[in-house]
C-alpha cells in the first residue's frame, strides 16, 4: 500500500532543519513501495490546511542533496499551533480533507514543543476520524528544550556558534581592555531555558578564560550582587566577558528588558538585556563596555555548524522514515546518549505524549553555586554537542545556496477558510 | 650595523592583525645581519612609553606561526594618540630613551588612520631629537577608511562575516514571515564610513536577494522614505532584510542613537541603532522585526575570515620588514590594485604625510541612487576582498588558540609617568 509524505517545519527554524529535510527526502526514495512523492508543506501545518503542497520529487538530486548546508527552512515555517480536536474540529477535518485528496498516509513534522503537540493531535486523527496515519514528530530548536531526547537537532550548532563568537570577542575585548572597553555583553537567544548562554562556557580553554559571567533564565537576576561581580573580575583581569540569556528575569519575576525603561514618549522600551545590562554598567560601574546581541545570527550560522549536530539532525530525519514505513504514530525519533565516557548516541522512537508541551530547563545540578556559571557537569553534557567542524561550499566569498524550484501540487479542494 | 625592533598594535583590532604580526615577525627572521629581536609593545605605543616590551624571541615558532588564526591584538592594543611634538615633546624623549636603551632602529606600528599619525610623528624623531629610526604604519582597520591604500587588512574579513551573516539571516527570516517575523535589522560597524554596511550587498546572488535597505553613514536619514521603503518591501516580498551601519545620521547631523529616546531616569539612552529602527518599525508600521548587533563578533571572527583578507595582511607585515632594512622611514605599506578584470595586487610603499588622520569615506559613485544600497560598482571594489576561505584549525569544536608565554624584556629604565 503505497502512501504520498508530508513533510513540514515548524517554529523557529535552525542552521541544519533543511539537512532534516534533505536526509528525509532521500531515505524516502528507498522505499519506492511504501512512500510514494513527498510534499513539503508550505509554511508548516499552513501548507496542509491551505493544500499548498511543493512537490520535493520535481527538484534535483543535487539541490535536494545541497538543503544539507542550507540554514533557515527552505520550505518556509509558521508560528501556529493548532486548538485541540474538541475546539476546532474543522481544521482536523480539513487536514483529513487534504491528506485523502493527496493521498497522505505519512505526516512529518519537524519542530519543537508546540510542534511536537500539533503532530500529537494530528497522530490522533486515526482514531478520532478514522484515517489512518502515520504521524512522526521530528526534532529540531535551538532552544534544546525537548524533554525525553538528549538534545536537540540545531542546539549544537547554536553552542559552536556562541562558544566560538565567545572565544573570539574575548579576545578582542582582552586586547583592547587597557585603555578602552573593559566589559563585552554577548546576549543570546534563550526565553525560559539557558542552553544557550550556557554553551558559552565552552569558549574556556582553562579556569580564568572567558566568559567570566553568565547569566541564565533559570536563576533570577540579582543587580547587587552582578555590579559586584564584574566590578571583582574587572578589578582582577582587566576586562570581563558577560554573556546573557534573552530571557533573565528579575525578583518579580519579569524580563529584564520589560522593567521600566521608558522612551521620551513614555512607551517602554524595545530592546535586549544587553543594552539594559550596557546601561547599567555605564552607570552604576562607569566601565566602558561593548555589547552585541546575535538573534537570528546564532541560530541560521551555518558556516559554523557542527558536525555531531548535523549527524543528529539527518539521523532524525533518516529515522522518521525508517518508523514512518513501520506503521509507527505519534512518536519522535529521540537522541539517546550512551553511558560510557566516550560520546556514542543512538536514535530511539519515544511517544509524543510523553514530549508535547512539556520543557526542559537547564537543570540545577548544572549550574554553579554563585548562579553565574555552569558547572563541570553541565561542560561534561554540552562539550560533545559542538565537536566537528561540517563548511558548507562557499562561491565568490559566500556561501553558495542552491535554490529550489517550490513547485506546487495543483490544487484539487476549495480555498481554506480559517 | 644590527638593530632591534619594535612593533605593536593600536586602536580597534581585527581578526588578522596578529596574521600581519607573525608574518611580519618571520619575515624579521630572514635579516639577521641588520634585524635582531623584535619587541612587541605591550598594548600599542603604551608599551613603548612604559618600556614594557614583549620578547618575541622567546615564542616558539609554532607559537608564531599559530599567531595567524588568532583575532584580537596578541600584544595588547591601545587608544592612545600622541600629541604633537611641539604640544609634549616629554613623551617623545621618553620614547628615544627607550629605543637607546633597548637598541630599537625600527619601529613597526600597526593600526588606523590614528595609528598612521602616531608613526608619522615617530617618524620625525629623526630628525627632532637626531635619533635614527626606521619607522613603518602598517595598515589594519575594518572600516576600511585609510587613504591611499586600495583597501585595508581586516575590512575583508569583517565583509565576508557581514556578506555572511545577511544571507544566513536572510533565509532564516524568509521562512518565518509568512506568520511571524517580516523585518529584520542588522548594525554593523561603521562610526563614519559606510564600508561594513555596504559590503552586506555581497550576500545577494540575485537582484531580488537581502539585503533589501542598507542604511550608511553618508546619507542622511529620512525616515519617512525609510518606513515608506521598509513597507513596499513588505508587502511585496513577504518580508526585508535591513544593514545599517552604527552612525547612521539625522538632518541635524546626529546619530540616530544620540536622538531623543531617553529612559525612565531622564538619561539619554545607551544603545544601537537596530532597537532604534526597530522600535520604530514596531510603532509605525506595525511589523513584528527580529535584530542583531554584530559588534565586536564582526570584527574578531577569524573562522570566517576572508583568505584574501588573510594573504593581504601577511603582506604588509612582510613588507614592511623590507621597507625597513632598505632605510625607509615614514611610510606605509599600501594595497595597489591592478587594472585588469581579474583581481591582483601588489604592495608598494606610500608616504605617511599622505595618509595619516584622513579617511576615505564610501564615495558617492559607490551609493545607489535613492540613497539606500550600493551599486554595481561598489560591488565590483567589494567582490574581491572576501573571496576564499582561511579557517583556523579547531579543537573541542572551539578554534584552536595558542597562548602566547608574553615573557617581557628587563626594564632598564625609571618607570614612565605620563
Amino acid at each position: 500500500m503505497k502512501k504520498n509524505a508530508f513533510y513540514a517545519q515548524s517554529g523557529g527554524v535552525t542552521s541544519v532543519i533543511n539537512a532534516t529535510a534533505a536526509a528525509l527526502i532521500l531515505e524516502s526514495k528507498k522505499y519506492q513501495s511504501k512512500i510514494g512523492k513527498v510534499y513539503a508543506g508550505k509554511n508548516g501545518i499552513l501548507g496542509a490546511l491551505k493544500e499548498e503542497l511543493f512537490d520535493t520529487s520535481k527538484e534535483t538530486l543535487a539541490t535536494i542533496k545541497s538543503l544539507k548546508t542550507t540554514p533557515g527552512g527552505a520550505f518556509g515555517s509558521c508560528r501556529i499551533k493548532l486548538k485541540s480536536f474538541e475546539e476546532n474540529k474543522k481544521e482536523y477535518i480539513r487536514l483529513v480533507e487534504v491528506f485523502k485528496a493527496h493521498d497522505i498516509g505519512y505526516f512529518f513534522y519537524n519542530g519543537g514543543n508546540d510542534s511536537a503537540d500539533t503532530a500529537f493531535k494530528v497522530s490522533q486523527i486515526s482514531q478520532n476520524l478514522g484515517y489512518p496515519i502515520s504521524c512522526i514528530a521530528i526534532p529540531k530548536t535551538v532552544d534544546n528544550d525537548l524533554v525525553v531526547t538528549d538534545c536537540c537537532p540545531g542546539f549544537g550548532s547554536a553552542a559552536k556558534y556562541i562558544a566560538t563568537s565567545t572565544l573570539e570577542a574575548s579576545l578582542d575585548v582582552a586586547s583592547m581592555s587597557e585603555t578602552s572597553t573593559k566589559v563585552f555583553i554577548l546576549e543570546v537567544m534563550g526565553r525560559h531555558a539557558g542552553w544557550m548562554a550556557a554553551s558559552s562556557a565552552l569558549a574556556r580553554v582553562s579556569k580564568d578564560d572567558a566568559p567570566h559571567v553568565i547569566l541564565l533564565p533559570e536563576v533570577t537576576f540579582n543587580q547587587k550582587k552582578f555590579l559586584s561581580k564584574v566590578n571583582n573580575i574587572v578589578k582582577s583581569k582587566g576586562y570581563c566577558v558577560i554573556v546573557t540569556s534573552e530571557g533573565v528575569k528579575n525578583s518579580k519575576g519579569k524580563f529584564l528588558t520589560e522593567s521600566n525603561t521608558k522612551d521620551a514618549f513614555g512607551h517602554v522600551q524595545l530592546g535586549g538585556v544587553a543594552p539594559y545590562l550596557a546601561n547599567l554598567i555605564s552607570k552604576k560601574l562607569k566601565l566602558k563596555n561593548h555589547w552585541a546581541v546575535s538573534d537570528y545570527l546564532q541560530r541560521s550560522a551555518r558556516h559554523i555548524a557542527s558536525k555531531t549536530d548535523l549527524l543528529h539532525a539527518e539521523a532524525v530525519g533518516i529515522n522518521a522514515v525508517r518508523y514512518a514505513v513501520k506503521g509507527m504514530n505519534g512518536v519522535m525519533p529521540v537522541i539517546v546518549r550512551g553511558k560510557g565516557k566516550k560520546y556514542t548516541w543512538k536514535i530511539k522512537p519515544a511517544p509524543l505524549s510523553k514530549i508535547a508541551n512539556l520543557e526542559k530547563k537547564l537543570p540545577k545540578s548544572f549550574i554553579s553555586k554563585d548562579g553565574f556559571d555552569v558547572n563541570s557537569k553541565a561542560i561534561e553534557y554540552l562539550s560533545p554537542l559542538i565537536k566537528g567542524e561540517a563548511y558548507p561550499r562557499f562561491k565568490n566569498g559566500i556561501p553558495r545556496i542552491k535554490k529550489l524550484k517550490l513547485i506546487q501540487v495543483k490544487k484539487k479542494l476549495p480555498n481554506w477558510k480559517a
